[in-house]
């Protein structure tokens, strides 16, 4: 919803949400007028793709940053929900194309998107859009990334509350036509605690429920020391990190704040699940060895595998 | 520079950037202080690769957003400049990680940035001390990329004079520790006509000198009608889109104003050249065939491999 939107339009538009609570809305009235819709980064089209055969039964859908970690996690999930014979591969759906993979196994779809903003904006209006044309019903949408801690032990999980700028702020500023509208960055409160319910059941890692910061750039935008552009100091750095952490920040990264306010926008139940790489209150740099940093990276798929597990079987 | 800089300080980076005009500038005083300095996003340090053995030879670089594409001209440019011998592999140097590809053939290094600012940023900052780490002198980069046209016939190529943000303004905000900073966004004039002189010698595909706006999102920020979330007319459209085009703007991408601020703020000479893959005056959906596509995109390609035989023959 914009701000110039009518009293009329936004009481429509809350009126169709409600009365399709469980499909995925799609906030276009020029879509349905197109003969095709090319999702040209996913290298994938209604002319040319049977969306609904493909894509229909999904219910979860897992993205994440790197493309080897999403394949990983596909092989994960499928073999957590034996869905595949052994051995099976899970060939990517997007191999059209190198923006994006994608791989699918039962009702689990997993989707990279690449680092920042941007690059998950455009994954998620074609991700959107193919949710919407393959007429799926009831889908959760989970981000399980890396981050910055703040004031946690490196390993840590967050299951985030609500995205903030970096100014703390729990919004998201989309330019719409050269002028700046403000979107809702709240997260799905349940599905945040259905999330840590299931850490608690795994015990296996810390897993803490706060809000992320969520910013435009890795070095100068996350106070950084070790850039190629610095033009602040070692105690500026670690006075703008602790009034985050005092604003309740405990991580930071570079998708979640886009990814909540369009979850919102299409009624879609999200959640973001990260890892946390290192504290930086300690440092900047990523000097944790290799097999370490792996370990990490398999926590946020771990969580959110169990928690997938549990819904498909209740229903 | 930044707003707080004293007289004395700008003065002293001004001198800096003069005495060494030609190295590359890198405006961190904590980086020099390091022991090790690990790239995370290439999976290089200068703890376990000699930087400069690898890389001191460099004085073309060029960026583009698909891996794959990269790879490409990789191979192209190696052709041209016979570098290699016939049938000669390019292995990724970043194999260590799936973030970034990197190809290296002579003097000229070829390395993917993904979509979008936050994704080409954090390139630019390791790519930037890479450079620097490994003394390297004379440098040129140069993004090669695909952009949609406004009023040019696609498959034209665009050479960005100045790169302009949403409301046609020649800046780039950077935040920094949750303040805007504002860095020109200028490219290096004599490139962008050394460059066009090139499409003159090639004469194969219509190639024009002009602004090119930098948008955070491709579907509401580029105004499409296609996208998932779509809240304005195409009337509204077509008016923001004759604006820009009034303000001198003839292509839209998501990466140039971060690329030109950075190559300002450390002293490098860069250029942006973007073919147009459609009419934004006449269309959203990128429907061209994909052999037509694979044609347009490897125009930048050969205007930028031209330019660079002509410059290293001079040598």
């Amino acid at each position: 919803m914009t701000p110039g939107d009518t009293p009329e339009k936004k009481k429509k538009m809350e009126d169709n949400v409600l009365a399709e609570e469980t499909s995925i809305y799609v906030h276009n009235p020029y879509l349905e007028k197109m003969k095709e819709d090319i999702l040209y980064h996913f290298a994938l089209g209604t002319g040319t793709h049977d969306f609904q055969a493909l894509f229909g039964d999904i219910k979860f859908v897992c993205v994440g940053g790197s493309p080897s970690r999403m394949k990983t996690f596909i092989r994960y999930i499928a073999e957590e929900l034996e869905t595949g014979s052994p051995n099976c591969d899970y060939p990517n759906i997007c191999a059209g194309t190198d923006r994006y993979a994608m791989y699918k196994a039962g009702p689990v779809l997993s989707v990279s998107h690449g680092m920042g903003i941007p690059s998950i904006a455009i994954m998620l209006h074609e991700l959107i859009k193919l949710l919407h044309h393959s007429k799926c019903s009831d889908v959760t949408i989970v981000r399980i990334g890396t981050s910055g801690g703040i004031g946690l032990a490196p390993g840590s999980v967050v299951i985030t509350k609500q995205s903030v700028d970096a100014t703390f702020k729990p919004q998201f500023e989309q330019v719409v036509l050269g002028k700046s509208v403000f979107r809702n960055t709240d997260l799905d409160d349940k599905l945040a605690e259905d999330l840590l319910k299931c850490a608690k059941e795994l015990d296996e890692f810390n897993t803490v429920i706060g809000n992320t910061m969520c910013t435009l750039d890795f070095y100068e935008g996350q106070a950084r020391l070790d850039g190629a552009i610095c033009s602040y100091t070692e105690e500026e750095k670690l006075q703008y990190l602790q009034a985050a952490h005092k604003a309740g920040v405990r991580n930071i990264e570079m998708e979640s704040s886009v990814f909540a306010a369009m979850c919102n926008v299409s009624g879609i139940r999200g959640a973001v699940v990260c890892v946390t790489l290192l504290d930086r209150l300690e440092g900047d740099q990523i000097s944790t060895p290799h097999d370490v940093l792996s370990e990490y990276q398999k926590r946020p798929q771990k969580l959110v595998g169990h928690l997938i597990k549990k819904q498909l079987k209740k229903k």
